[in-house]
């Protein structure tokens, strides 16, 4: 007999617990208890050491053969900051609301679709979920260990709902079904220091930096697709550190921040930057750090099976987007076709942050629809 | 009766004043008891308050009507420093040096120019000593305070000579006849800071200023002229100061330093950097300060005076030069002609500054020649 979940109950238990990024222990306890009680195999590690770990995760998984649905979310939440109405970490209702740091980012969203799977326990095919203890912080050794335990142990999901808070004004109102990805570069041109009033002693690496970044500026990436953006390039940064006004500088350093769309990856951008370097100077090199690749699951039968399932339940029919920073869906993508789909996130990382509780209620109708249309019918 | 002077006697009681810039007091009792015997009227006064001053000035004149020679200097020396081989204000002659702070820039040339005045007493015209205690510091109450005393007051040179320091290897090998200006330049550029994710809700100032430094990189002031060599643009720095990858940053800003000739002036340098900067963004500002504008002496009757005294006493005939960082000289060709010669440079703003005593002697002669000749016999 699988027993029903209050899925506002559940999301006022993790709330309950302070997990500030990376989370380890009592939120994963809770977590694990009710996945336990309505029929889940729970799977869980630490991973990591200091300063980007020890980061805990967990694998849950139910029934067995394909269809699989994977659920993906996090357990960890960002520092709660000064000056909020009630304790963060006291959940409460106040009206309409439920106060909490992480009620909208996202446990929220995990209570509601553990929730419906506790009322689609007799599905066909597998049921699973990916919760990590690190999305907010560094991501080292979160998501990424999870895809590596699930490929090892033989577990491939067929499609993935990551429940970050993706709505807007209206629960519903929109979904992700792409992330630009995420590149910081580092150009720097060594020099040779000397006195400006005698400038052939001396290699002054400015006018170099100068010339990369004007080409660098000049670059239009794409002018958007169908569904993204155009890509973007920022400098957002340029060090040369020289206090003295008669002195030629020894080093030049600029920094970049691209925000690409799918037509690109973070090593190709970099790749094409470094060529700009080497082509304007033997004493320019670059250094490249990927904060996450874009990517995009075409509109299809993901979308459409949340899209319907959305509308089903709210009347809405949620608009398909790619805008906002990076999630885990970046490396989820890897495995199968990924949508993002969760609660509004005009309260995530700020004070007071607050999910309608009624909200909570009808995501957990929405991913029950999703549940039992993607795996079939009890 | 006027007395004869020892130069390298005056040269030691200089030195033995700590004139560290800026000067006041003892070192300009010591000049004015010895000018004063030799029969020259003294104007002492001070200028300025701190941080620039305050500054002793000395003003000496001799004589009446035309023509009127000058000799300018300084008595200020810039600070020691650590790690003499002996006290750098106790004069000590060892070998064939006199070594002490000040030696050869410059109280061993004005001990010099001192005595060969005493040689030569009976002239027609007029000889004046024009004697600072800040050249080596801010220089904005020295020779400026000078120049300005002696205009209101009717003294009016018709050629210059300056002390400074000028010859590299022999004494008499150089004379300046010439000096590069000097202009620092700030150009700032405004902006709105926002975030890399939603560059359209922000004003990134870094692309106008690198469009801006690559057109001041474009420019050739000029390829030299027959005294100068060719005049020349440094970026010396660059700040943005934006420690997040995330963000678009505020302002940005980049500093120039020109090294100019006499076919430039430092503000026509400031009106045609600031007009690229108006060209290229509305939100561009630019900031000039002028170290000294350049002057040149064409070769002529003075170069030629000063070289064939140097040549009847050394043997050796002058470089004519315009190299070299900035001197009171700058200032002092807004009055009559002026070239620059003194002993050998080697030493200057260095540990064991020194002077050799034959130098000192044959500079007293070179002078002596140069007031006899420019003044008429006696």
């Amino acid at each position: 007999m699988i027993p029903s979940i209050d899925p506002v109950d559940l999301a006022q238990r993790l709330i309950a617990c302070p997990s500030i990024t990376p989370a380890t222990g009592a939120v994963f306890d809770v977590l694990e208890e009710a996945l336990v009680a309505i029929g889940f195999s729970v799977h869980r590690f630490v991973a990591g050491e200091a300063p980007d770990g020890p980061v805990e995760n967990l694998f849950a998984v139910r029934g067995s053969g394909g269809p699989h649905l994977a659920y993906a979310g996090h357990l960890d939440v960002v520092p709660p900051g000064e000056g909020w109405t009630g304790d963060p970490f006291t959940p409460e209702i106040r009206g309409d609301l439920l106060y909490g740091r992480g009620a909208v980012d996202m446990k929220g969203s995990i209570a509601a679709f553990v929730a419906a799977a506790a009322r689609h326990a007799d599905h066909p095919g597998t049921l699973s979920l990916i919760i990590t203890g690190d999305e907010e912080g560094y991501a080292v050794y979160g998501t990424v260990e999870l895809i590596r335990w699930m490929t090892a142990n033989g577990h491939h999901p067929d499609l993935c709902i990551v429940g970050e808070p993706t709505s807007v004004s209206r629960l519903g109102d929109m979904i992700k079904i792409g992330r630009r990805g995420s590149v910081n570069m580092w150009v720097e041109v060594a020099g040779t220091q000397g006195h400006v009033a005698y400038p052939h002693l001396a290699d002054n690496p400015i006018p170099p930096l100068v010339r990369i970044l004007s080409r660098i500026e000049a670059i239009e990436l794409d002018q958007g697709t169908e569904w993204f953006q155009p890509s973007n390039i920022e400098i957002t940064d340029i060090e040369v550190g020289n206090p003295a006004t008669n002195v030629i500088p020894a080093k030049a350093t600029a920094r970049l921040s691209i925000r690409f769309n799918a037509l690109h990856t973070g090593e190709a951008l970099a790749e094409r930057i470094r060529a700009i370097c080497e082509e304007e100077s033997p004493r320019a090199t670059l250094t490249a750090r990927i904060s996450g690749e874009a990517f995009l699951t075409e509109p299809g039968a993901l979308s459409d099976l949340v899209s319907g399932a959305i509308r089903d339940v709210t009347g809405l029919t949620p608009e398909l987007s790619t805008t906002g920073g990076t999630s885990d869906a970046r490396f989820l993508a890897r495995l199968c076709p990924v949508v993002e789909f969760g609660l509004l996130n005009a309260t995530m990382h700020k004070l007071d942050e607050a999910a309608a509780v009624q909200d909570i209620v009808a995501l957990t109708d929405i991913f029950g629809l999703v549940i039992r249309r993607a795996l079939g019918p009890t």
